[in-house]
């Protein structure tokens, strides 16, 4: 099998005009059955699917795919971004990476850059790309016009969109029934965003603690700051929430960023943990070894996500019917910063 | 002044054609003297210099930056990156990625990539990208030959290539200095990385124990396993150490991830921090308030190192004559893992 045949090759194989060839690729109907037969036997010979050989060729494809994510300083997007661009590499693809910002306009434009650089395929990683208002969306529809877009931890339903998600929902709602399980009543819910992610967590907590009769609308506590960083910032706000006398002795955290802000809350105020205050982190980073005791927190299986994301574009970009959909499921794990079993 | 002009404009003022103006840009010789003075003074009037006009104009570019780092999961790099793609968008620039991994092929691959995609400049974030024999880094020799080149903490002394440094020696000179003047012998440095801005560390180190007669050539560790994040691993390489008879009281890390190793080693062997283990970071990142006791580290003032090297890039586009490297100095902040004096 030829690998490396090129337009010019097929052309001088089926004894036609690159003209031809292309017009056969792209399935004009101005060439005769006869040579569209002689053209596609060609192909068939060296065992490609018109699809995969038009992309093959170079005819359509810079071996390029563009990818875009909100902020390469979040440790949840850059490690996803990270494990992407290794598993492309090996598969013989180059990545351009855009870091968007969390503005749509700003979105958009990048976008407008990786398709005007000819990019075979775009990825959006994280959930912050889809909007709850539908008209939001278009920029992505309008991609995926062009090329296959691939959602990372999002999904969205429209044709040439692949959605790869992790189930947030059932995880947080696993998550606070474990605590709850083992004797919390009075549990905050800390987080810092609406992005389709974010509901499904908080409406995994909100179904927990709905199911056990604890659910309590001050139990609620967004930050907002912009920092993702600012640890302590994050340990004032539940200075605030204690001295407005709302007691608690479990946060679940939206991520661990939050978990540890948590944690240094019960530091500064002399609480036991996991005894006087259990938390619970979301995304099993390295932050979950920084901190003593270590942090309890739940692996969304990144990895993983991106392996079958990658695996599924790459049945795209062949040809293959895949699935627009596949859903991951989460997994504890218990370190000391709760009472769980596991 | 009109800013959005456009080669027609110019054309049309100077009563010359497209081509003509062209001509002028591109400094060919086969336009009169009196009519390339006329583009010039149209140029002259609306106040560019033919440089500037040239980028302005779009004859020659996307207003899109290349930028190159090694490994987006790696925290500092993110950071930088994360800073650049800001401000140049601030500066009207959008920017592509590649993270290219640590092999000098694939860096090599990137490189190409952003040069066939018509970027107006190459950013190469952190020292990795140097090499120490001078043929390996030919990449980045060629690519200036096309577009300037612009090095954020690595120094390479060719045409159209600007550095910005941190000054890690001085930095890590001072941090090891004042170990030393809080009564500590036995410091042990923590590495695991043998780049430019490594070496460079390590060197700032051995000249402050040197000076007090302390150094030892078993005094340096090198951690190597490919991961930044294996917090626990860091620490048995501590316990190794120390297991083989080695007396240490004080840590110097190369980054705040061996420097967390050094505290979680205290931790499981009871050692109290800071009175029994000294412990200094390096990159004053997010991990520094993770951890209790917090964690003394050097801020190598990234944010003003990439302010200056946008600012650098942005002068050597408008066809300004900018310096060539420029240092800065970095700032040991005191927290709770030394015994040091601010």
């Amino acid at each position: 099998m030829m690998t490396n045949m090129t337009i010019y090759d097929i052309s001088e194989k089926a004894g036609v005009s690159i003209a031809t060839v292309s017009r056969v690729l792209n399935g004009s109907s101005s060439v005769s059955e006869k040579t569209r037969k002689k053209v596609l036997d060609v192909m068939d010979r060296y065992g490609y699917t018109p699809n995969a050989f038009a992309r093959g060729l170079g005819l359509n494809t810079m071996k390029t795919i563009g990818i875009m994510c909100a902020d390469s300083s979040d440790l949840y997007l850059a490690k996803a971004v990270y494990y992407i661009e290794q598993l492309l590499r090996s598969n013989g693809y180059d990545s351009l990476l855009c870091c968007t910002g969390y503005d749509l306009k700003t979105k958009e434009q990048s976008m407008d850059l990786l398709i005007s650089k000819k990019v075979d395929s775009i990825i959006l990683v994280g959930s912050n790309f889809i909007y709850e208002q539908d008209s939001d969306n278009k920029y992505i529809r309008d991609a995926a016009a062009e090329v296959p877009v691939m959602l990372l931890n999002a999904v969205l339903k429209a044709p040439n969109v692949y959605s790869i998600v992790s189930d947030d929902y059932a995880s947080m709602r696993e998550a606070a029934s474990q605590m709850i399980a083992s004797g919390r009543k009075d549990i905050l819910y800390f987080y810092n965003s609406a992005s389709y992610s974010g509901r499904r967590k908080l409406a995994g907590y909100r179904a927990a603690m709905r199911e056990a009769g604890l659910l309590r609308e001050n139990g609620l506590l967004q930050f907002y700051t912009g920092s993702h960083e600012d640890i302590h910032a994050m340990a004032g706000q539940l200075e605030k929430v204690k001295s407005e006398g709302l007691f608690f002795n479990g946060v679940i955290a939206a991520d661990d960023n939050l978990a540890l802000g948590a944690v240094k809350y019960a530091q500064k105020n002399g609480l036991k943990i996991p005894e006087e205050l259990s938390v619970i982190g979301y995304n099993n980073s390295l932050l979950t070894t920084c901190c003593d005791p270590e942090l309890t927190s739940i692996d969304n299986k990144l990895e993983t996500l991106c392996q079958h994301l990658t695996a599924t574009l790459m049945g795209v970009l062949n040809g293959e019917k895949m699935p627009e959909e596949a859903v991951f499921s989460g997994e504890i794990i218990h370190r000391g910063t709760t009472l769980l079993q596991s």
